[in-house]
């Protein structure tokens, strides 16, 4: 195989968020424009959509730029001067923000979440707009009602600015496959979910099922699929592909499994949410599964029990939350951390100088797909020491 | 201008729904399997779009097909044998079929409603089996939760039908634009309906509000942009987009504004829906605002008080038919349906022999933008006039 451009250095995170924002911000003013246009009742759309896309940790936008970064042969291309091109891949990631809005919209209209990024959930938003401004009727069904369509207006905002970042990305079939499985994957793993919620707690499939949540929902969406698509919309070659998959797909696990236990065991105050709120919200992670598994019997009935169940009272939370350390299940799923983490890494450390020279010394036995410098290793070494071990 | 080719005769409506039905059954099979490789816990999301998309009108496709045969020559390109773009067509009205689907899926949630094309809706459905099947916690909020992820769904399955679809049709710009304005349209009236209900019924906007509603969420969505859509795909110029427009928005104007009427008088034997279903939903249509204008006050109040309110009694229900007949609200209404539909019939009538040679007789003024044979002429005319005059 030629041997890939080597990739010195990636655009720092906070750059790439900053540039993403403000596509967002300036698309969804120009969106908000044309609902006007159709009708002024239509503005609380608008504005909704823009505080509700300030905030979050850009995570996926960030990958999808990297993964061009590296299948283009780095800061170079973005460098230089093709504003076209950056313009273009900031849409592109911001489609991808959109489409998280929009999945997050959802979901918390399904959890009956209050809160999202420390705001009022946006069916709350519009609970409360109905009480302030005398609207007639219950003002609880029409947030309901309000957040489910601003949602899907939101993915169909996501799908537009994407098309036009495709349009001057010349985007190619690998990307639209991909760009279609991951707003799918995302969905069907929001229904798996949904459903795991349901299942009894003693059916043989609640550990297999944990991980079907965790990769669809998660794993793929959040890291191993934005790495995917960026690559393929920069032009990466099937090895790359692969090599990007090894990376993010463990990655990915390593993520979600840190987010099950942030929400059982994270700082309320850090995290933004009530503490054991996945408790009381009844998710089968893959913690849940691997504390059951460790548990006495009377302990699981007491769990079994628990789970779900929305109004336990903080002590309970507390107690179950001490029954889940107890078991085995967090120090279990700390282990899956640090394996998935480290399979991640090692991949990684292949696409170093380090890496290469083993390779060309023939120690490893496969091709490389990337070739990176020292800054590009690091960037992405301190991502994802960050996905992993994140306290919020 | 250069004259358009003739076009002579269009497919029969029944043959499109069947070629369109086969393609959707098809691919939400293909669909299935894919997700039951993620897990064998999806297995309810396809047979439940399956049944989901079984039934309805096909007025979409239909109109797709049409206005993709007007701009490129008619029965001719479709029927000498090109299986790619005829199979391609077939997904691109699909993906219509699709939107719609899960439109309606979600609109049934916001709606609370029990049943559609006399099936249950699709949250009853997941409810249900949640009973059936002995699942945990409670029916109801699962039912909703899997309807909005499975709307969702829906949703992203739309669009991956039509990027195939559009591979093959070499899909315009034009046709880019025109599917995205489609998408957010229908989905942005969908707001303005939501919000409408909660506004309280003295309000100034009542009646252009209910024309935003029924333009943005029926008319142009249902007709206009259809044809357009089909149109722009099979290459249509500028000045045929017009023409289909000046046929295609009044056409759906009539359409909706039989909705209405069908909503309130219509036969609950025909229409498979309660009888004065929207008066129970509290619909601010065109027919509850043009009957607002003609009551005096004490009955403004007697239907303020009674429009949205769920647990209306059957005797109430009727008195209030009875008061909408009275006010004179019902017959505006068929005169608007009237003008609305005369209007699409004398652009249509342009299109024709007579039309032409009237034209080529300078008393129009105008060029024409299509030449069609009595055939196609009278396809349009009586698939018009089922719309407009239709009893379910």
């Amino acid at each position: 195989m030629t041997s890939p451009d080597r990739v010195e250095s990636l655009d720092a995170p906070a750059d790439i968020a900053a540039e993403v924002a403000a596509g967002i911000s300036s698309f969804l003013t120009a969106k908000a424009a044309e609902f006007e246009a159709i009708s002024p009742d239509t503005a609380e759309i608008g504005t909704a959509l823009i505080d509700f896309t300030r905030g979050g940790k850009r995570i996926r936008p960030v990958l999808l730029w990297w993964g061009y970064q590296l299948a283009t042969g780095g800061g170079r291309r973005l460098g230089d001067g093709t504003d076209t091109t950056r313009s273009a891949l900031a849409e592109a990631a911001a489609s991808l923000e959109l489409l998280h809005a929009a999945a997050l919209i959802h979901d918390d209209v399904i959890d009956h979440s209050d809160t999202r990024r420390g705001e009022p959930a946006l069916h709350r938003r519009f609970e409360s707009l109905h009480a302030a401004l005398g609207y007639q009727g219950e003002a609880e069904p029409f947030g309901v009602a309000a957040a489910i369509v601003i949602g899907d207006i939101c993915l169909a905002l996501s799908e537009e600015i994407y098309e036009t970042a495709c349009d001057a990305l010349s985007g190619s079939v690998t990307a639209q496959a991909l760009r279609a499985q991951m707003r799918r994957d995302v969905m069907v793993g929001q229904f798996l979910d949904v459903r795991a919620e349901v299942i009894p707690l003693d059916d043989d499939r609640i550990s297999e099922r944990a991980w079907e949540v965790l990769s669809f929902k998660s794993a793929k969406y959040s890291v191993e699929q934005p790495l995917l698509l960026g690559a393929a919309l920069g032009g990466a070659s099937d090895e790359q592909l692969a090599a990007l998959s090894r990376f993010g797909l463990p990655l990915g696990q390593a993520f979600q499994l840190r987010d099950d236990v942030l929400g059982i065991f994270g700082d309320p105050a850090a995290t933004g949410k009530p503490a054991g709120d996945d408790i009381r919200e009844g998710k089968r992670t893959v913690l849940i599964a691997e504390s059951l598994r460790r548990m006495p019997a009377e302990r699981r009935e007491i769990l079994a029990a628990r789970l779900g169940v929305g109004d336990l009272s903080d002590a309970e939370v507390a107690e179950t939350v001490t029954m889940l350390a107890e078991a085995g299940g967090l120090a279990a799923v700390e282990e899956l951390i640090a394996i998935k983490h480290g399979e991640a890494l090692s991949e990684l450390r292949r696409w170093s100088d380090d890496g290469q020279a083993l390779d060309a010394a023939g120690s490893t036995g496969a091709g490389t797909a990337f070739r990176l410098g020292e800054g590009a290793v690091e960037r992405l070494e301190d991502f994802a020491t960050k996905l992993s071990y994140r306290q919020r």
